[in-house]
């Protein structure tokens, strides 16, 4: 039998486990792994990599509680990444190995072992923030753009009016939406307690979306121009707000004069920064074949010049944003037999210096995590799905029953099995910081609403429960917290109702608040440890836990059977209830509430 | 519940799910998957990467047996290595994926699913081959050596005596096997059954193992010198035997001249061949640490332009070796920051073009073997390992109740389960001919001989049976036939008893001449499929499937309950014994002898 919850052998790469980070090549860390006594245990080695030769070293006992034993070994980190993982045995046969994946009583691959990196983990500020995303042409407008005169592509729409969502039109429909408009908005950002805005981007482009900028050199027109940014991140900053903003380095628009120009003329030195190609279908390589958004070729010097300086130009005053989202990150310098994707995340990083890169990535985002490239990702494949396939609802919208990013079946319905076995090996074999740099997202402009898909406030609210509590940096697209619906990407591209505050689903518009405070506001939610202590088909009990607290957290979809904790094991002298319901405590078990669907949170004194 | 066994959906990368290869990038290839309609399964997608991005394809029925449909897709090669898998649902609510791993009802990382590469797999003679390793001092002397004076290090020593296994002398004790003496002994191979022999180092060196050589350009005169080789690699050649010699490319001995020049002389172009630093405790980094053998740096041009001159001398002729086993490849390019592992491999098989690359690997091989270099590996983790776990006695040599290879704990004794799932996890994420490619054995020169870890004879054919039919091509060490022990690598190292011909195990001997026999006269052994169709405790049994034929495999390590198949399922008309015992067939179901340790193996008609 594999050990779980309180019971089972538990080590991450948060600082109860792993006290101190390495400074240089050579260093030695310290390690610690918690492990039951009643697993009758009584060896436990560290099995690291070192240049590609695995290497054993005898573990110690450090110290011991009531129940558990915490096992002390050092690690030498004598690569800039060097994966581990402990292994425990018993004179009764018992033979268990514990990595990034969990517990498993027989031998196992390194690609789950926990990672240390030399590199380190992104800006600070960052594992304290909670994320807005700001659509930019739905989310307010100023009348800017009054005067500019309206491009040929753009078809004008009426704020509050539904998007029609799936036609030519579709990428055209101008709300008029800008930079000015978000300045206005900035008390609402501050009231609802989120304290980073990103931003899609806002380069001139020949789409609402700007996905496909006709230049990374200025800001569009229409959101107000190159002043109304440097006016908005600086009203932000005074407010002690961060500005993101959303770099394409896959592609530019068909506009882009890099593109025009090349394409003009083959002799041009702008020819490199793309793959023209004959045998392409329009003779060159574009974005899924978009004819309008062609692949940047990063294994052109020049491109990476160009790209480079943009990248640091606006992270500079007066724009002086704080970080990047990195579009379609995953295809960045993937192109046939070019895998230059880790490199260009390494040469932006090295670029950008202490700021912030966060990569839009839609699948196994692990491979591309482990150099000293992006931060962190938009966590879409080891939270959003899972989260999805737990909390939704019984209708669906027509696509999610058909399929999902690259998923080419409906979206199932799965228990919390399956949820937390799928978050956890997204986790593995990340470095910790990896984890906590990436964005625990419920939905995006890419996708549908999160409120169509959980189908109900309440399961909602769980799902924001759990944002804001799995490790990782909650990311909220905006209007999500005042209940907006989409079946889609494209249909839930709505504007914000600020002259309809009777739409507001205000009662979710405070749960936001509550959640996104005791976030911002409870230190072991930022870095603490994960552990999960109880695992239901309806319920999944955890603690995140750091030197700074230890929190206990639930997450119900539905009514379920009772949960009951061992005190001793749970090693906590009381329950301080920060969400939801008391938990009943009767000395010798924990009880926690059986209602659903529900969200409750204690800290643990 | 996960489906198992015959009621499992499967793929793997074998000629009945992928009957064709992909000839150049922008292929299209056929693939298959066998779903039992029992499951209740209606979508059958193809999940696959391009460029960085997950795309999906519906799969279409292609064709039905009884009991399963086999459901048939396109995957488009746009990239040199593609991933894919695949995705099941049903009205039901089933939901299914299946990769290289296996079936799991959640949603999965894509660093297990089945791989395409356009690479090739290696010479086809290798899939069709049983090895043979020599460890050159201990398998039999000609008195080559004779009138060569005897090098300053060497201790001599007396065939037929043990090695002392443990101890300064310990690489120093020459017995005097030399080519002249394989040569000798062909005709022990022809009647063994095998068909390559695997020499290991010939190159002259400061120990009996000649991991350490003084020279990679020449063959080391107490072996017999060139001519000796030439003549080994032509008698064998004229048998039709294939030679492999064994080339170290993450070191030399400290005696080569490389060496001595380097550190005699700050300025000498050899300099740049090692890792000299003054914070290193020789003052240069080593093997493990060891300072005779100091670690080569292929940064360096010069050395890659050597190393490589080297690797393609010895496969031309007069010597026309058929390729190499590479020593400590998991380490080689491998230093602090540099990880040029992949590239170096990459580099020689250039070099070598159509012979042969084994890697010699003791951890998860997985990453080093995804590229366009190796072509497989010696399968410690993924084969043998999981064989001793399964099949070790319960008196174990005292280095095996402590550690083995980089696992700090005494050698476990695990289920089927933990065997089968261990053996899964490591062929998961490889391309297919990676797998057959690799190297199953049950020990070698560095590891106890399997007699001793068993045990038993009986539990050691039990060994051979898996050995010889399991995916990867079987490489026995020599003397294993005959029953030779030993307690750890050096004690394992004893001298073929020639002389002694009653010493040795005569029933082991014609067990492993029947099952090499066996091995090579089933064409699905060679590069069929693999279906595990019943995992206990005690018991294995597992289908080898291709266009040229089907064979039932079952290992038992003890008596155990009966094993019984649904024939529908099975799909045969009939059961010929290939190995040990009837199966029972009443026409509904076949009953496999319930007997063991045992090892049984039947041709489906």
């Amino acid at each position: 039998m594999i050990p779980v919850g309180l019971s089972a052998p538990h080590h991450d790469g948060s600082a109860l486990y792993v006290p101190k980070r390495p400074a240089a090549l050579g260093d030695q860390i310290p390690l610690f792994v918690r492990v039951p006594r009643a697993l009758g245990i009584d060896q436990v080695a560290l099995r690291y990599i070192r240049d590609g030769e695995p290497r054993g070293v005898q573990a110690k006992i450090d110290r011991s509680t009531a129940t558990d034993d915490w096992w002390l070994a050092s690690l030498p980190v004598w690569n800039p990444t060097v994966s581990y993982r402990w292994v425990m045995a018993g004179s009764s046969g018992a033979y268990l190995w514990l990595n990034g994946a969990g517990v498993f009583a027989r031998d196992v691959v390194d690609a789950d072992d926990f990672v240390v990196s030399l590199s380190s983990g992104g800006p600070d500020w960052h594992l304290r923030s909670v994320v807005y995303e700001v659509f930019c042409d739905r989310f307010a407008t100023s009348g800017a753009a009054n005067g500019t005169p309206l491009p040929a592509w753009a078809k004008q729409r009426t704020w509050g009016e539904l998007p029609t969502g799936r036609g030519p039109a579709t990428p055209h429909e101008l709300y008029g939406g800008d930079l000015p408009g978000v300045q206005a908005h900035l008390d609402h950002l501050d009231r609802l307690g989120v304290n980073v805005l990103y931003l899609t981007p806002v380069f001139p482009a020949g789409s609402t979306h700007r996905y496909d900028a006709s230049s990374f050199e200025r800001v569009d027109p229409l959101l107000g121009g190159n002043e109304a940014l440097a006016a908005l991140t600086k009203a932000a900053h005074d407010r002690g707000l961060r500005v993101i903003g959303d770099l394409t380095l896959n592609h530019c628009g068909a506009q882009h004069d890099w593109f025009t120009t090349a394409k003009a003329d083959q002799l041009a030195p702008e020819r490199e920064l793309f793959y023209f190609d004959e045998t392409l279908p329009n003779g060159y390589e574009s974005w899924l074949g978009i004819p309008s958004l062609p692949k940047l070729d990063w294994s052109s010097p020049e491109l990476r010049r160009r790209m480079t300086a943009i990248a640091k130009l606006w992270l500079e005053p007066p724009y002086a944003l704080d970080g990047w989202r990195i579009d379609v990150a995953n295809m960045v310098g993937r192109f046939r037999e070019l895998a230059l994707t880790t490199a260009v995340a390494s040469e932006l990083r090295q670029a950008v210096e202490d700021k912030l890169l966060v990569a839009e990535h839609g699948h196994d985002f692990r491979g591309d995590l482990l150099g000293d490239g992006w931060h962190g990702t938009m966590n879409y494949a080891g939270f959003l799905r899972p989260v999805w396939t737990w909390l939704r609802g019984t209708e669906l919208p027509e696509e999610l029953r058909r399929s999902f990013w690259g998923v080419p079946v409906g979206l199932p319905c799965l228990d919390g099995f399956a949820m937390t076995e799928t978050m956890s090996s997204f986790r593995a074999g990340l470095p910790w910081d990896r984890v906590l740099h990436s964005w625990t997202l419920l939905d995006s402009h890419d996708t549908a609403r999160f409120r169509t898909v959980a189908g109900s406030r309440e399961r909602h609210v769980v799902g924001v429960g759990l944002q804001m509590t799995t490790p990782g940096v909650p990311m909220v697209f905006a209007g999500d917290e005042l209940g907006l619906e989409g079946d889609f990407g494209e249909d839930a591209r709505r504007t914000m109702p600020w002259a309809d505050p009777g739409s507001w689903d205000t009662q979710l518009h405070e749960d936001y608040r509550a959640l996104i405070a005791l976030r911002r506001s409870t230190a072991p939610l930022a870095d603490g440890g994960l552990r999960y202590v109880h695992v239901g088909e309806d319920a999944v009990a955890y603690l995140r836990e750091s030197p700074e607290g230890r929190v206990l957290c639930l997450a119900s979809r539905a009514a379920h059977d009772p949960i009951t904790l061992d005190r001793d094991l749970l090693d906590a002298a009381g329950l301080e209830t920060l969400s939801g319901g008391e938990a009943a405590d009767d000395g010798a078990l924990v009880t926690l509430p059986s209602d659903g669907p529900a969200f409750h949170a204690w800290a643990l004194t």
